[in-house]
């Protein structure tokens, strides 16, 4: 599954200030388009480790391999893979009694390795060299992080024609309980980059990872056409040249004296006020830590699902959990370092990229005339953001991670959602094609006649987010603050009720299982009861929902005690799960959450029906929340902003930059 | 109140590249802070309407006053004044079969005149000179909007040190039934500009705005101290030099080669496949109208609702109704041309501005690897937006109203919220000091300790929105496309459920009243069954709510017949309305909106419990929904859209302009 991401395409002209900015150099002019490989760290041998929390480095990575080679669980001749090589983090309080000059706490290393069929999770210590066999934290019936390769995307077929390869994973049988088994569809590429457009509707192939077999082939046999690779390439170099009109002219952020942050020892981004640590993961894509003054120690995607809406026998088995099956990941500017299934590292560059944005918005602003006696005011500050993101392709869709930091304390993830619609063929060419019941009823097509014989299916996409938010320090505590409406007395007021705001704290897990509910109204705080303002409210930060899709059988907001191996919402081991550790078991313990260094858990959701507007490329579809600060500053933390001045602003000709 | 407008603060400087595009001026260096006052126009008597739908010109109002000044009604020495004088717009048909080349329909101007305690609308037909004397479309209690003016502002108190102003009005008993009355409240203006944060807590003035005179003062007496104007001055003037820090490096949205919009006969705003007509309205601030290919026929913010918490005697009858008691405008870049009270025209300088923007985003991508065969793809457009931006001060607070047209099709109402809190005063100075009862509950304060001496008062805000969508035509339908969980039969497939979209068609209004459900999904389109696509989908655009606050009591969406006379769904008449002339009365009628030319409304809400971050000056908060289109065109409509290239890129120093 491609993994390409391509600000290189998108000259995101802002982006490349901060590349040069980013290794220090100021070249002007600067090449706006295609930004060249990183010139320092492109082998990252001399990477060292600056801080408890950076990844492992490719040195560190070959000495686990090293280390593992010679271990017995790998010196018979079984057939064995690394499925996962990561930073064994150190112990929450280490790291945050760490301080810049201190010594590192001790460098381990977490590997999963599969032996036969057998998931192994070890630590490898990489300064003693000692191995540690470790139970994974709840056993289940799992498998760990795929890594795919070609070797299993031809079972046979022609592939100068059609492209087979597994859609996704999932639970669908018994056959599958004791071995790794994938479902794979194939697809034609005739006429098209965009194969996705022309299933081989009703084929599917059930394929055993392991032996690299195929175990079952099911053709539903149905005559439905291939559909026509017609409309359907979205490559600009497939554009006739007549209709290469461009409609707009271009328009781009501009920062002549350069980017306001600074990325400090390749991983501690510094912007206004704030600070965080921020590296690559293979698996969640990114990960933010330590983002002070304590609001957040760690937060990152934790898990991805997206279940298909279409129950017929070719498609029920299409339930994404990408994030956990696939690993995630890519973006510009920040590498990361992962190991093969062999364990030898290799450098997936330019995975995250960092940059600031200005899109005309107001950070705040009042005008009051001369009524007063006073001059006139006419006060307004400009709304500047920082972007931290990253770009996963997984398989047909584009995910789009973006961390919002914006100067007043406020931060914003956001999932973008483009790239390609997993469509099924049909033998209709039109709606009116369509059969009827004797009771005029249409027959069910689990989605959109999208082009001939394409239907786009129905489906969700939900993303749940792990915020291990530390406000002001661990001991803190979960609120709803719910707006009841309040009934006033006879006489009190002409007023019948007003809104009151009543605090209810979450004593344990079970009242931290938030439904959103509309018409009862509430706000999510994360308070420090012991630490509280000059006019005495607590300290906090609120989680502000924004449009969101939610089922009612799930919470969109969960409150859970800090728990180090509780961090993947759908399990440590997501693969055929049967969901035993998961977000919702853990929770049902029920512990005590009340002034605890609790985590807090949100889910964002799309419903998408498609439409012919989504064909053959999806428009990006956004949705995203908020962690504000409430009560934290003692007053607006931009008061005292400053607004532009006309000397600040660039001087911009129309001449090009030669790369 | 003031209504000032300060990109001039703001510093857009792509803005000011648009200044000089819009008229017709390219002139380089642009000066990026300090934009001049219109180079023509700026008298606007030569202004002539070259659209049915243009306001009236400044030449016509004066004809207005002329024709009015020697009729029957104003004759007599009774005084009167005028309170609307606006374009009558021609009948629907009349501006839809209109094209450029065509005579303009007969120009009327409808008026709202105020004699004695009597209002009037009349009809001034300009070429003929003839007045018609209209009913207002309902009759209620109510009163037209209100022109402000200094005279009623100070009721003998000392300016130098003391403000009072009406905060607003709204229903409060019987007394107002017969005139016009105003409660006033006052404030102490010493030590800072903010004096909205300095109540006289307690003290109110009942104020007939017939007579001029104060019908009673309250003063509850409580012995509240005024709270200090420490920390409340947000002037960057006031900022200590000291700590007048640059925490972030400017940066700016370039153009070099132009904007890519253009602006004919000063209101038909062209812009990549769109074309609206834009103008500005003293009670609506901005009307959009025309949007084609066929969307919408007029949209426009019909009404802005902001009911107070606290039902304290100061308090309860702080509701507001901006939108209809004091009018809207103020924006950049289109002159808004009104009447005074006196029937002389004036000009409202800069009161919309329209901009293109660019934060980074991406309007679709792909990447796809090489597994294929085929070379590596990577593909990214760049999304680009069109911003039309109002923003009103009213009283304490600021609202911005952006219009964003994206390339795709969508189109993002959004209101930004911003300005100065509403405070009360309180004699506590912390929250520790909050009186408990014997049960142990706090005193009720309707909101948060902001400062010593001062609450922000939990309070929501709620914007009405007037959508008459005219989707490829006047036959329109309004229906729910409700995502039912829908049981597999035995067998059928391994998923006991899927999830799937059923149409229902609003045959009447009262199924145009929609709640939103968040466990319920639905889409809500607006479609012509008339007119297909290829492969026989309706076209359509839907509504998108996203986040929003809400009350059960009142609908989100409504879908009801077109009528002239119902646009304002507070009333025609918002004025201390008895609420007989709205929207919930319309629609209760239920007539009949399938396939009808339909107008949907939408409600926009905030849910405001104020922190300390709010102090003294409020980070803008803001919300939007979505018009997007669904089935309305064949596929991605900006699949050939170009991406960016090198060359097209601007070319920056650091060298400042000189205005």
């Amino acid at each position: 599954m491609t993994r390409i991401f391509d600000c290189t395409n998108s000259s995101f002209s802002h982006l490349c200030t901060t590349r040069n900015f980013l290794f220090n150099k100021h070249i002007r002019p600067i090449p706006k388009n295609n930004p060249k490989p990183n010139p320092k760290n492109h082998d990252h041998l001399s990477d060292t480790p600056k801080h408890p929390l950076d990844p492992l480095t490719l040195v560190e990575i070959q000495k686990v391999r090293s280390t593992l080679s010679s271990h017995a669980l790998f010196a018979s001749r079984a057939p064995h893979a690394l499925h996962s090589v990561v930073l064994e983090e150190p112990d929450k309080n280490l790291v945050r009694q760490w301080e810049k000059g201190n010594a590192l706490p001790p460098r381990k290393a977490s590997v999963i390795a599969r032996v036969f069929s057998d998931s192994h999770v070890l630590t490898v210590d990489l300064s003693t060299g000692h191995v540690d066999i470790v139970d994974s934290p709840v056993r289940v019936l799992g498998f760990p992080v795929m890594t795919f390769n070609r070797t299993i995307i031809s079972p046979g077929l022609n592939l100068t024609d059609v492209i087979c390869f597994p859609i996704s994973s999932g639970w669908y049988g018994n056959k599958e309980e004791t071995s790794r088994l994938i479902k794979i569809q194939c697809y034609l590429t005739q006429g098209t980059a965009n194969f996705y457009m022309q299933p081989i509707e009703g084929l599917t192939l059930l394929y055993d990872l392991d032996t690299k077999q195929i175990l079952e082939v099911s053709d539903t046999g149905r005559a439905i056409p291939i559909p026509s690779p017609n409309n359907t390439d979205y490559r600009f170099a497939s554009v006739p040249t007549l209709d290469k009109i461009r409609i707009l002219n271009p328009i781009s952020m501009e920062q002549p004296r350069g980017p306001s942050f600074v990325i400090e020892d390749n991983h501690l981004v510094k912007w206004a006020n704030w600070e965080f640590h921020l590296k690559p993961d293979p698996r969640a894509g990114l990960i933010i830590s330590r983002w002070t003054r304590d609001v957040m120690y760690k937060g990152f995607v934790s898990e991805l699902f997206v279940p298909y809406m279409d129950p017929s026998e070719a498609w029920y088995f299409k339930t994404y959990m990408d994030a956990g099956e696939y690993g995630f990941g890519n973006a510009v500017y920040m590498d990361g370092i992962f190991a093969a299934a062999d364990g030898t590292p290799y450098v997936r560059e330019n995975m995250i990229c960092v940059f600031e944005s200005y899109a005309g918005d107001i950070a705040w602003r009042h005008s009051e005339n001369p009524v007063t006696g006073l001059p006139p005011i006419r006060e307004v500050r400009p709304k500047l953001t920082l972007v931290v993101r990253m770009v996963a392709s997984v398989g047909n869709y584009d995910y789009i991670f973006d961390y919002e930091f914006e100067t007043d304390g406020l931060m914003r993830p956001k999932v973008g959602l483009s790239g390609i619609l997993m469509v099924k063929g049909t033998a209709y060419e039109n709606k009116n094609q369509v059969k009827k019941d004797k009771e005029g009823n249409e027959e069910e097509l689990y989605g959109t006649i999208l082009s001939e014989n394409v239907i786009g299916v129905i489906h969700d996409h939900y993303v749940t987010f792990y915020l291990d938010l530390d406000v002001d320090g661990l001991d803190n505590s979960f609120v709803k603050v719910n707006l009841k409406r309040q009934e006033t007395k006879p006489g009190e007021s002409p007023r019948k009720s007003y809104m009151k705001a009543v605090m209810n704290i979450a004593k344990t897990e079970k009242e931290g299982q938030i439904k959103l509910s509309l018409y009862d109204p509430s706000e999510f705080h994360v308070i420090n009861s012991g630490k509280t303002t000059r006019v005495g409210n607590p300290t906090g930060y609120k989680i502000v929902p924004r449009a969101t899709a939610a089922t009612f059988t799930n919470n969109q907001i969960w409150a859970t005690p800090y728990n180090m191996s509780e961090q993947w919402g759908g399990g440590f081991f997501t693969y055929q799960s049967h969901g035993d550790d998961t977000l919702a078991v853990w929770s049902e313990r029920d512990r005590d959450i009340e002034n605890k260094d609790i985590v807090v858990w949100y889910t964002l959701g799309f419903h998408h029906i498609p439409c012919q507007e989504d064909f053959p490329i999806m428009p990006t579809v956004s949705s995203s929340f908020d962690l504000k600060p409430t009560n934290f500053f003692e007053r607006n933390p931009i008061l005292q902003a400053s607004p532009y001045f006309e000397r600040d602003l660039p001087v911009c000709g129309t001449e090009s930059v030669s790369a």
